[in-house]
């Protein structure tokens, strides 16, 4: 076959916005509460800008609070599916530091904070990743009913199958919050001003 | 906070020895065995070239057995944990035809063929790719026993789940080669020649 057609590599890619953002934030996030402000901050910002869903997350040091690495949703930037808050984070984190294995012997014990329970594909993204601690900001129906997103099918013990496997889960952290920031995206959809992208429809480019 | 240490993009390139093996390769490829055949040989090649583990995927033109693209796991290669075949895959057809949607309306109906039942993340990618039709190699507890990898919790009815949402799913798939590639891995493990990523331990590089 010919294969000067084919791609050969993706890349993602943070919007200028966010870099803008974090400019004015402190390198350490002392408690969970002051990580998962700035992951809301992110999210209600990502969607008013058009880059994409209401969805952010950062890789953090547990102990420090050193901010490793800031993600939002890059579905329609980088018109990838898999660039989901929590794979865009990880993903930085692990560039930034060289290794695919954020757990690393010898590294800082490292944890994801993310505005809701992570979906079908990010559950296990969090999983290889490496992380010791996912911080979570909610589950349970709000996110789907109000921004019409699917999360897929995950697990009813997805919690427990976590730790299991050695993942520190803390959950309900600035839940109303987090609900807020999905209003405010269902309220964007219902005037026309943003795109639910797991609907099938679009048309391609190229 | 410095933002200047902050990584800012994150990407994963395809080895050069798979545009090679590509190269050989017809442009159309009719029927699922001659579409997994080829699957297991990228597979087989990407473990003895220590570029990832031995997992391969293609996205192809369900109707015409066009290759849109062709992904190995590369997860020691781009040093994300994220970049398993299957997400290889996809986000190289997706950078290819420019859009997040592979089942975008008017455009042919595209599948993914993977070498075993996608793990705890890549099912999700799966599922949010657009692709139409899996056709899967196999499913159960071999891939474990023989390459020692963590597939992670995914539903007992996931089979159940995609089709629900849309997707036909072909299994057993040249199944018994898919099986015979991880034993050939197994046994490079136990020479000390792979590397078995999903344990934790690794050092740092940075």
């Amino acid at each position: 076959m010919d294969t000067s057609a084919l791609a050969t590599s993706y890349s993602a890619e943070l919007p200028a916005w966010l870099r803008d953002e974090l400019a004015d934030v402190p390198e350490f996030l002392e408690t969970d509460e002051d990580r998962m402000a700035l992951v809301h901050r992110l999210a209600d910002r990502n969607f008013r800008e058009k880059t994409g869903g209401p969805f952010a997350a950062l890789v953090v040091e547990t102990e420090t609070g050193r901010i490793v690495s800031a993600g939002v949703n890059l579905v329609l930037a980088s018109n990838l599916s898999a660039a989901h808050a929590e794979v865009v984070a990880l993903s930085l984190a692990q560039t930034r530091v060289g290794t695919w294995d954020l757990g690393a012997e010898g590294a800082p014990a490292r944890e994801l904070v993310v505005n809701w329970r992570p979906c079908a594909q990010c559950y296990g993204a969090t999983l290889w990743s490496g992380v010791k601690r996912a911080v979570i900001a909610g589950d349970g129906p709000e996110l789907e009913e109000l921004t019409h997103f699917d999360e897929g099918p995950v697990r009813d013990d997805w919690q427990a199958q976590l730790e299991q496997r050695g993942l520190q889960i803390e959950l309900n952290v600035l839940r109303d919050e987090a609900i807020e920031v999905f209003r405010a995206y269902g309220e964007s959809i219902a005037t026309g001003d943003s795109l639910v992208y797991n609907a099938r429809g679009t048309a391609e480019n190229g």
